[in-house]
């Protein structure tokens, strides 16, 4: 088995290790079904939208082949093909097909025709500026564009073996290398981070050492005000500090998220503690004021920023898909480094909430700015899912997620196997000696996970127990209970194959409170049952939305057919309070005239917007 | 007398009269502090930073006497100066000054340098853009620019008698008229809204009915998406449908405010009851869900937008000092049209609060943004009031609002004169027969008004009676208590003169909570006394602000003095909490350990920003 979506160095400093590729593979439920439908519907509809927003044409256009004005005005929009690939070769490497393999090969040819020949590949700077290079650092996103043409070209090679993809990539970081490496210029790095965990990536492939130190060279590098202030301060580039002084994580989000995810990759493979620390620093303050209850990051419309400590607005929540496609990639690399369940944890609740809230449950459709709540009628965002954005960085981020994320699931340490997120599926990898387990489950909308042991021998089968299920998880070997540590459950035995591993999660609705400081969430509860957080649409209430005072009480309810697909639904007893018109503030305390009692019904948040478009809450005043 | 602020037009629909110049007179107190400021150190700042800026060079680069490049990228940077010039006219009118009434001729001789033949004037284009005129009707400013010209102009003509400023305004005019009016060309009109106000205040100084036309042709073209989708959709330009078909208010508010005040001036002169009933419409869109209890509007940053309904972050506000200035403008005419009270209270709302924070109380820094809560280390907005901006509308227009406000005290109807805010002064005007009162009173500190009729016969004094006063204020004819109707009380006598109406406003301190809608405010209270809304600071805490419940008691504390002047408190009971660290989201009803009590000290909200910066709330958690 090849490689999967990291592969680490021989010198890297991890407690876990990714798994190869093909060690897992969905056997039915969930995440099959979202995965085949990515292979199956949104692969398609996103080469379609590529054709249709004029993106492939750029390419011509670049080539000498194409005529007419280059399509769209920003300079990023290759991306949006190399990110296509990339979902596309990772699925190739899942489940081979010609017809994929077929569109893939000629997205290639067309790429590598833009190429010239000491390996610049932009076409917007080709077309749009004359061939001008490096024309803006700060904000230009030349290198951001040529590390996800790389990523694309290893997770091809990866899939399919093939130099071609690969080939182009590799003459681009070259050409990065002999630009910005050693001996090369030091007046810039590039505005929007992405580049370095790319470069560390095409280390891990090539084993050509020049990748990874320009990696670390460019983070080295950043923080000394090179960028500008434009367009919103040196903080949105992470460009205040250097990034070995910083305390916390802030400005842009995704670009936050990528430059610490490139850190971490860094810092897996140098084993550098220092940038280990800051990583820590940055993600204490990321989870404790900086991350919505969805997994979600980025408070800000404006400046797409994190925001401040606390300030997590529901309404006017920016939560960019690819902020929570980001958080998954820093959460990912930080459990290879610290085997710390904290990270798994949060990886689960992001893909369960803010990441699967993005694409809609046909596959076709997909949410740029993820709000936990939405007013009746409102101006704020879109009035609903779009097929494809004039910035669509999101669309095949989702693709390139999904179609990798059987190499997400489970890692194996040392001693054995380690499985982070529960699937049905069948898991055969090597710790030293081969392990393999097969796991039934219909999680996430059952608590039961049975692990059989496929593979006889003497290792360590280790389970998460997820943060939300401390002190109530049961396991059992073969039907007796065993002690549950917090974070993960080891089992070690010399296996004869064949025994069960029984985790049983209680699926109890959990309603949550936010700590004071989130101004936003003061006097509401919010919605939770294993790994889902809920949310309550319009268009499931008797009552106006936003006219309701829940009262505490919550259980299951009535599943829900929605977008094709079943789902379950929490009810809550609430109260419908009366409207009033005009202005809005009164004498304390106010009247409280108590209204007639009106259940809310609740789905899970990433079901939301795939029915009519209207309100919806996230928290609930009560 | 000359004319004031608003002249109305001889056929104007109004139930009320603006007074004559000159016809309310400060004498001491509030007002008249601020008023003296702004003559003395406000508009002399205002002065010097238009030349450090390079506003005033642009003038000397479009007049072909300077060289260099054009100093800012905004198109409208003129106004800067335009406002400054409105507002010393009417501090000239005010208080006559040999000093700034030369620095005012210098400056109109400056700006007439520029006017070309045909009356173009617009250094924007003409430097930049090489004469070119209307280039981009929805956000080159040019006749948002002509607006502020032509307020300038009839501002000097009304203070001075003088003909120099008000010429260049009238030629400037009559190009708009000659391209824009009847037989003109009907494909566009001003991205920002402007024109329509000045337009019909030309008309009352000229009695031209050209300019009241086109005002008109402007309002009704509007509307037709003539202005495109940039930059944030037609809903930003109040262009999404015809103006008399919109039931509510929306988009930029500076833009959205003075559309409004527009139509009302158009509604005023015309008598168009059509025009009343949007504005009607508009206005309660406006104050049912859109205004803050500052009097602020603008819920957003990304594109200065009022917001949804009930969308009203305290920490992402956005609340333009302009937009505050606008609701005065708007809340002025529509006061005059109706003579009803509940414009006369927003105005006293916005006045004492929304609008009097943005200008610091040394005179000399300003808030472009005036947010209702300030985080710990907040990164949202600037750390403090500044001196001037890159895009400075807001401190002239502080500046002009401030020297015309002796305008907006008091106007006359058919059987007297109606006093709307108070303020020590002396009132010398005529309703059909002669009216005078001389003021003394504390307010907003003191809730006792004192009104000497200093004028014999038979006349009717009216006092508004402030909303938050409603149901407790009590009114004295010579010691003799008198009933007090809701909105005006109104003593029709044949004075002799000597008399005394004596108005007892209780100054409690009042706690107010928000409609449950408005979730940035929900669990939280307000603090009111008399007209002033109140924050904490945390300069003024011994506890944490972010840690603070607020226990329900309040009473009025001991004075602090802040930027040298002294100011009441309030002093609330309060309790500290714990703060805690790592995920910020629990289980319902979490752990509630009560902390030891402390006191919240709150000071009047024009009042903060005066010291340190730091973390503020107007919303305290109760």
């Amino acid at each position: 088995m090849g490689s999967g979506l990291i592969a680490l160095g021989p010198a890297a400093v991890a407690a876990q290790q990714p798994l190869s590729a093909g060690a897992v593979v969905l056997r039915t439920g969930f995440w099959q079904h979202r995965v085949e439908l990515n292979a199956r519907v949104t692969l398609a509809a996103g080469l379609r939208e590529l054709g249709e927003a004029g993106t492939l044409d750029n390419f011509r256009l670049a080539a000498g082949t194409g005529t007419g004005d280059y399509h769209g005005k920003l300079p990023f929009l290759d991306t949006d093909v190399y990110k296509w690939l990339e979902a596309a070769s990772w699925e190739l490497q899942r489940a081979p097909g010609a017809e994929l393999a077929g569109q893939v090969d000629e997205l290639i040819e067309l790429v590598g025709s833009v190429q010239q020949p000491d390996g610049y590949l932009n076409t917007y700077n080709q077309v749009v500026h004359g061939g001008e290079r490096w024309v803006d650092l700060a904000m230009g996103h030349e290198m951001y564009t040529a590390g996800h043409l790389i990523q694309a070209g290893i997770a091809h090679r990866r899939a399919t073996g093939a130099q071609t993809l690969y080939g182009i990539a590799v003459r681009v970081a070259d050409l990065l290398v002999a630009e910005f490496g050693a001996g090369g210029r030091r007046d810039g790095y590039c505005g929007h981070p992405e580049i370095e965990t790319a470069l560390v990536e095409l280390y891990r492939e090539s084993n050509e050492r020049a990748y990874l130190d320009l990696a670390a060279r460019l983070v080295d590098g950043r923080g000394r005000g090179l960028l500008g202030d434009r367009p919103f301060g040196r903080r949105y580039f992470q460009d205040l500090e250097p990034v070995r002084e910083t305390t916390g994580i802030y400005g842009h989000a995704v670009r936050a998220l990528y430059l610490a995810t490139g850190l971490a990759d860094l810092s897996l493979e140098t084993g550098d503690a220092g940038l280990l620390k800051v990583l820590r620093a940055q993600w204490d303050d990321l989870v404790s004021g900086k991350t919505y209850i969805t997994g979600g990051t980025g408070a800000r419309h404006r400046d797409e920023a994190l925001g401040d400590s606390f300030e997590l607005p529901a309404d006017q929540a920016y939560t960019e898909t690819c902020a929570a496609i980001a958080l998954l990639q820093l959460s990912w690399r930080l459990l290879l480094a610290t085997g710390e369940a904290e990270y798994a944890d949060m990886f689960e609740r992001v893909l369960y909430n803010g990441f699967l809230a993005g694409l809609s449950l046909d596959g076709e459709r997909f949410f740029y700015v993820n709000p936990l709540q939405v007013r009746p009628g409102s101006t704020l965002g879109p009035d609903g899912r779009q097929p494809w954005f004039s910035c669509a960085c999101c669309p095949p981020n989702v693709m390139r997620t999904l179609a990798s994320l059987p190499h997400l699931l489970a890692t194996t340490d040392a001693s054995g196997l380690v499985i982070h997120q529960y699937a049905a599926a069948t898991i055969n990898a090597v710790a030293g000696v081969p392990v393999g387990v097969e796991i039934a489950t219909g999680y996430p909308y059952s608590g039961t996970v049975e692990v059989r042991v496929t593979e006889p021998g003497e290792w360590t089968l280790a389970l998460r127990v997820p943060g939300w299920a401390r002190g109530v998880a049961t396991v059992s070997v073969d039907g007796t209970d065993i002690p549950v540590p917090d974070g993960y459950v080891r089992v070690a035995r010399e296996w004869r194959g064949g025994e069960v591993v029984r985790l049983e999660l209680p699926l109890d609705v959990r309603l949550v409170v936010a700590d004071p400081r989130v101004d936003a969430a003061r006097g509401c509860v919010a919605v939770e049952r294993g790994p889902l957080v809920y949310c309550a649409e319009q268009v499931d209430q008797a009552a106006d939305l936003d006219l309701v005072t829940v009262t505490g009480s919550a259980e299951a309810g009535e599943p829900l057919r929605i977008g094709g697909v079943e789902v379950p639904t929490v009810r809550l007893g609430a109260k419908q309070n009366h409207g009033a018109s005009g202005w809005p503030y009164r004498s304390y305390p106010g009247a409280t005239e108590p209204g007639p009692e009106v259940p809310v019904v609740a789905v899970p948040y990433f079901a939301w917007a795939n029915r009519e478009f209207g309100a919806m809450r996230v928290w609930l005043p009560s």
